[in-house]
């Protein structure tokens, strides 16, 4: 086999790929550059995982890399219907994100629980006022989406005390169908949205979802931005339909200052970050090199993504 | 047995004694006229457990009340050494805020873990602005207070991951002693104060103590004001000797609102409420029934103050 080439769309900070020295040529290129190089390379690692580029280049004439692998868990921003009718085979980055998320959403549910925005503005004006908090343990959350991340969020939630439920695209052991959705979601204190964007999900948070919730109900989005249609998702809020929401991703990134979701009343708004804990770019950098490691001695690839559903198949 | 005189000292809103109706005669009073009427009450109920007026009005003459109860885990407020000589039995509240607190914490720990003061402030500004979080599985934590509330923060701190050091007055199975402190706290990343203040705590956490600590430790106080010099920690976040601190109590409650405490950087102020959740007054109220009944019926009543230590003695 001659050196194969593997070729970056970068971001910065660039990965780190030093082991892999003397086994592959690799080439380097920014989103312009990306359909003029797709041809020559045998890999392609989509280390900046937020761009559209590969959706755009790829159903241009000519040879393709054999593999792409990409630094996320959601694969949502490269797969096209050429892509998936293609051989080549999708990777993602299963498992870097699973526990940190799970933490993160911990966060916000006790921070939520526990008046913690309203903490902080007092605090701002020197403002003394006792509140009263809510106990997490005994509270009932609906996780959505089955995978490694959902499954992480769900056994951190457990730990706190919470009942919790899973639903995912389908009903299997530990695992709601998608029947029983609009049932959890009358009574739960949390809803978690974790689930892949496919053609079944985008959307699926919209006013008659939030309209079956309860006024206690808090919802957190750490899945992506198109899961919701945020113009329900703030009218819910407005008219108090919940209680409260809070997203981590949304449908344009970054989000834009003059979004109306800024101050939605009640909605905690973070940047992306819920995943991306110090040394994130290290343990993906780390996770591709091993896996191409594996590629380049004929050993099976772990992480494959199934294209027609749009994420890695599991339990 | 005629019946008991149950005198309460006064706070919004009042316990629910209704199952005592016919029982016992309630009369109620505030701090001007504790002292008046401690010599014919047989029980005393502190429900305004933030008022001294107890060790204020106690070393007057004549006989005094049987049990005193106050509705806190704490008794600094109303033990004096009047009360700690006579044969009055002394109780507290244990249990009711173990888990409400436990929660608190782990809020803190894992709002300051995930950077969610600053996502608010970002928010304001409607600027988005990625940063990495922190993994807390992973990291250590001290818990000083070996009691019920400590044993829990323990609790819940393990089941996110994170590696607990419980210390107590005296080292046995699975509480360190005071002797192991400094090394502990040189190691950890979390340091929790939970101890109840007496004569060994009190300013226990000073200047040198926050120079032991490493200059990425956070630490949070949800035990009483006086177990911290809070200049000393003041200084010690202007000076980064530590990375960040969350104070629910104070010295003096409300905080002024000229207090520097309210702007010191990295510090979260919160308004005592670590352990107040809906229903905690109730909480409170149904405890002491059930105390009342114990004793009226001549049983031995739980939660009995070590009066010369100042808490509950336990395991």
């Amino acid at each position: 086999m001659t050196m194969p080439t593997l070729l970056v769309l970068d971001a910065d900070p660039l990965p780190r790929l030093g082991r892999l020295t003397g086994r592959v040529r690799v080439e380097h290129t920014d989103e312009a550059g990306l359909a003029g190089r797709l041809p020559s390379a045998d890999v392609l690692l989509v280390w900046d995982f937020t761009s559209p580029a590969v959706r755009e280049a790829w159903p241009g004439e000519g040879p393709r890399p054999r593999w792409v692998h990409t630094a996320s868990a959601g694969v949502d921003h490269l797969l096209c219907p050429e892509l998936a009718a293609s051989d080549t085979v999708v990777t993602n980055a299963r498992g870097v994100f699973d526990q940190p998320i799970a933490e993160y959403v911990a966060a916000l549910v006790l921070a939520m629980a526990k008046d913690l925005p309203r903490t902080w503005e007092l605090q701002r004006e020197r403002t003394w006022l006792h509140r009263e908090g809510q106990k997490v343990a005994g509270t009932r959350a609906v996780v959505v989406g089955s995978g490694p991340i959902g499954r992480a969020i769900t056994a951190t939630l457990k730990a706190l005390g919470v009942t919790t439920a899973l639903v995912g695209r389908a009903a299997r052991t530990g695992v709601h169908g998608p029947q029983d959705l609009d049932r959890l979601l009358a009574r739960a204190d949390w809803v978690i949205a974790a689930a892949p964007l496919t053609e079944r999900t985008r959307g699926m948070f919209d006013a008659r979802r939030f309209g079956v919730m309860q006024p206690s109900a808090r919802f957190v989005n750490v899945g992506r931005g198109q899961l919701v249609v945020a113009e329900a998702l703030a009218e819910a809020l407005a008219k108090r339909w919940i209680a409260g929401a809070a997203l981590d991703v949304f449908e344009r990134e970054p989000l834009p200052p003059d979004s109306p979701l800024w101050d939605a009343p009640g909605l905690i708004v973070s940047p992306h970050m819920s995943g991306d804990t110090v040394g994130w770019r290290d343990e993906l950098g780390a996770q591709f090199v091993e896996m191409f490691e594996r590629w380049a001695s004929g050993r099976p690839l772990p992480n494959v993504v199934d294209k027609e559903r749009g994420y890695v198949p599991g339990h």
